[in-house]
């Protein structure tokens, strides 16, 4: 049968043969996830979210989520996904188990989860967002804090959100406008309106804990002068029940695009004079702590666009296998045959299946920096692991979410007709995954951050470190005769990759910083497009080496596979990222220069 | 007020500068259209487009249409718009008088049409299907059939489908079933199964005509045995009014992405063994008839695109100049501002601009071309311009499909989270817009037609009428200083488009098709970017003597936005298409080359 989601081989080919990780298991930390453990982790996770998750795909977005009266009501479908979840363990993988996590590697749990997320992106978020909102507690909480949450939201009990956005504080969030005063009892009345809060209201369970930003009163202006609460839906009483209900209400859901099966909601904080908040961390420190946890959110959009995009590759590829529709190019007996014998078909599930493996090794790649980091007894490799996520974050959520988009518009244009069609499931993946180049700060926002701050920390040495690995990669690939000449182009791109970054550096550093910017997104998909052909070739040389030495006949296919990815890749995308480089370089003014009124539409 | 749907400063731009529409009033088919009334027209249509039409879009995606019992409702809505096109006579602008037109260059008839398309693409799709459907009874009709159908057709009194699509014969019509059967009073019992059938069934008008395409029992298999019938939905009594109910019914509509104010149906022939149709035109011919109006449809889906592209920019552009978020960068007062201020938004804006601008002067350009092959007295000047035409609607149909999705996403971008959300109409935009690079011929099969068909024909002679008109536009250029280093790079790229067209060529006719056609889809994004570029050069070579003879006030910025556009488009996007160029020469085999268990996903 057709596999859905990922392909499991390919999951296993990045885990195992790329990463090893199975070998981080050497280290007491995750002692008991020896390969065979590992196995048995992405075969458990993959039944469940076929058997499980996926099936509420499809009702979460035409039923979606319903509102009235200060509640939301998520599909009936979602409670045994949810209850399965919570029961499993599964939705706190790589947390510590002292606070209701399973201690497993980053990289295995990512694995894991976007199979998960491939299953029903929409129902998953509101997991992510609960570890995420737990993570600011068991970073910046007291230890009654963590006492009183932690478990409940790491094992599904609860969940958590992140209060942020208001009607005029979007990306710019130092604009917000809600308030906190505090109380003699030491809490604080929060007062103020949120909007686009992600499963901010619903039915799964018991209790739901805001992390909220807000301004306290007589605090500097800007983003200087925000702080962190915690305010729970209900209160906890000191023996951990749930007490009286606080004024945190739902007042609407937002009709949107896609994930209609996570609802986005508004949110009134204190519209009745009432809702109480517990300070988290420090005064005046909540946007430089929410942003201490912006890796892992924005990992996580990684990984739910690599979801989207692999599972369209794979709907895709086996509509091509069985849908059967004219002679192929040149064919004698001009029988109709298969699409995927079509040339124009395999250039799109070629391209397809390059990117989704490129991402999927990114976005894998960055999280084994994490587990290596934590791992390694060296301090220099633990800051170049360190550096390497740094500047990889933004191209795992930027340049991969939009791929990805562009990968489910492919999907859908393999199927034809009947992909724009709701009889199948690709048309609903690309409204999905289309939020991912928008939330957890715009794809804009993450190219700003690759050219304005990752490039410059440190005296340039993140970029350093990332052309460090790929030479180390590139030396690897000449040793293999047929790859040759594509490590060559990869490391000519790379070396021009470099360049272009310092000419955009000196163009913002010679005072035209608003020229320099206006090519900060195709930058980011230079280095993304780069860092794609770095993996690729990373892969095809593990393949070569293994077809070198005689690999088993059942697995030739897929080994041979990974060297027409990356000829591919290298061949047909690289030349274009070329020109990219050359517009970059070149720096055109005109968009920064251009007149607001010639814009027209007056 | 911001303006909606069009700038109406460019339109009027790119019919009176650009193309001079008003004197094809010279000609006597088209006397009464002088600049004057031109100007009239598009004023009334737009007024009609933005007052009567808009109003009726979120309705037609919300509500859209509802099939019960054989039976489709549209939104109440629809009623009053379609009345209003139809007492305006705005449904047949191109057309002969005498046939119930308006005898309008089709120039001026698609810059009406892109007015109302972009009010609501989903209504207006059953408004250019009936054209369509007429156009085929207008060319291959009997005098009686003509006489029949025409006039009701034209005015909106009924409607037109084309009924092609199978299920098992989609991208391959010569594999379609549906059988004919010749009665003793020469009609045909036909009977079949149609699917994807756009506005097949609906509540607007008393009848319905299907011209739908059979094989005549006995007739070849494949494409050479496929004749075209009509079939009425209500038979058509001697004297002109309703007879009885056919037997052709729908039997549901599609769920889908986008345009659900269109209803897709499948609809049923001789379900009852009781559907009479009647032959229109030759026997056997009807693939070859259909194919005739080919270009007609194809620049309708161009049209549509660009609607959609257009009213997405606008949306943005507006948001753009009233959203106020974060300060601008390297602002001295750091003073939140209006988002146009950011650089990355300006990219996004200028991008949106220039494809779009591009893509009304190339879509108005090939209707241009069709006018003035009509008007033009030398023989030599028709066969180009007819040449012009065939090689540029796989552009306007295939490649400005694909930018038009593009734009769309980037329309959502600039909005941020709100451009999700339905609270706007971007989302919509983007999601209508997704069909646009599927039916009238996939945008696989238009590449395949250039690069198969279109550049073969005549000897390469389409390819160097192009070319001729590039350089005619190269030189005038040439003549602004400013322009000249632009127009160097656009000649030198459309030079590198002419010898990637004849690489491709030979690496097809030396064996390799195959790897050729693989290589198809890519080469049209070329000679699109081209193409775009020729376009930009063009506007910007008329504004920038416009400025040099020193234009009013109120016009700089506009002509100074052309300037802008060309410039950002040479200098941005070329180089990428020099890389694409680099590529398709490079001409990787990868696609074709890799095993079909390579894919993975068993």
């Amino acid at each position: 049968m057709a596999q859905v989601i990922a392909d499991r081989r390919d999951v296993d080919f990045v885990l195992h043969e790329q990463f090893q990780v199975g070998d981080l298991s050497k280290h007491e930390i995750f002692a008991e996830f020896n390969k065979k453990v590992v196995d048995m982790v992405i075969t458990e996770a993959r039944n469940l979210a076929v058997k499980e998750i996926l099936p509420t795909q499809k009702v979460g977005d035409e039923v979606g989520c319903k509102y009235a009266n200060n509640e939301v009501t998520t599909p009936d479908e979602y409670k045994r996904a949810w209850d399965l979840l919570a029961e499993g363990e599964w939705m706190a993988l790589a947390r510590d188990p002292e606070v209701g996590g399973q201690g497993m590697p980053e990289t295995l749990a990512l694995a894991a989860t976007t199979y998960f997320t491939g299953g029903n992106m929409a129902f998953m978020l509101c997991i992510g967002l609960t570890h995420g909102a737990a993570r600011l507690i068991e970073n910046f909480g007291t230890d009654e804090q963590k006492a009183m949450y932690l478990k409940n939201m790491y094992t599904g009990k609860w969940t958590g959100t992140m209060l942020l956005t208001e009607a005029d504080a979007g990306s710019d969030l130092g604009a917000l406008t809600t308030t906190a005063v505090k109380n003699s009892d030491g809490s604080y009345s929060i007062t103020g309106n949120k909007i686009f809060i992600s499963s901010g209201e619903h039915d799964l369970t018991e209790n739901i804990i805001h992390p909220v930003l807000a301004r306290i009163e007589g605090a500097p202006e800007g983003s200087r002068g925000i702080s962190l609460f915690l305010v729970p839906k209900y209160f906890i009483n000191d023996d951990g029940s749930l007490g009286d209900r606080n004024d945190v209400y739902c007042t609407g859901i937002e009709e949107k695009m896609g994930i209609h099966g996570s609802p986005t909601c508004s949110i009134s904080l204190g519209s009745k004079g009432n809702c109480k908040g517990w300070l988290l961390g420090k005064e005046n420190k909540g946007l430089s702590q929410m942003f201490l946890m912006m890796n892992e959110e924005r990992l996580m959009v990684g990984g739910q666009s690599l979801s989207c995009a692999s599972s369209s590759y794979l709907y895709a590829l086996e509509f091509a296998r069985t849908r059967v529709q004219s002679a192929a190019l040149g064919s004698k007996d001009k029988k109709p045959a298969t699409i995927i014998n079509h040339p124009d078909i395999r250039r799109m599930l070629l391209t397809q299946k390059m990117y989704v493996e490129g991402m999927r090794s990114l976005v894998f790649y960055v999280a084994n920096c994490e587990d290596r980091a934590r791992t390694t007894e060296s301090v220099e490799e633990k800051e170049k692991f360190a550096n390497l996520v740094d500047i990889l974050i933004p191209i795992c959520k930027g340049y991969v979410s939009d791929r990805a988009v562009d990968m489910c518009s492919l999907g859908i244009q393999v199927f034809g007709g009947y992909g724009y069609t709701s009889d199948y499931p690709v048309e609903q993946l690309m409204r999905d995954v289309r939020i991912c180049p928008i939330y957890e700060g715009t794809n804009g926002i993450q190219a700003m951050d690759l050219l304005g701050r990752k490039l410059g920390m440190k005296k340039g040495q993140l970029l350093t470190d990332l052309m460090d690995e790929i030479k180390k990669s590139v030396a690897s690939a000449k040793e293999i005769e047929t790859l040759r000449d594509l490590a060559e182009k990869v490391a000519g791109a790379a070396e021009m990759m470099r360049e272009a970054a310092a000419h955009l550096g000196k163009t913002a550093s010679d005072g035209e910083i608003q020229k320099a910017f206006a090519h900060a997104c195709p930058f980011m998909d230079i280095v993304g497009d780069v860092t794609m052909a770095w993996m690729l070739l990373w892969r095809a040389t593990l393949a070569g080496q293994k077809l070198e030495k005689g690999a088993k006949k059942k697995d030739r296919p897929f080994y041979e596979g990974q060297l027409k990815s990356a000829e591919f890749f290298v061949r047909s995308v690289l030349p274009v990222t070329l020109g990219r480089i050359a517009s970059v370089t070149d720096t055109c003014g005109a968009a920064v220069e251009i007149d607001a009124d010639a814009f027209g539409g007056k």
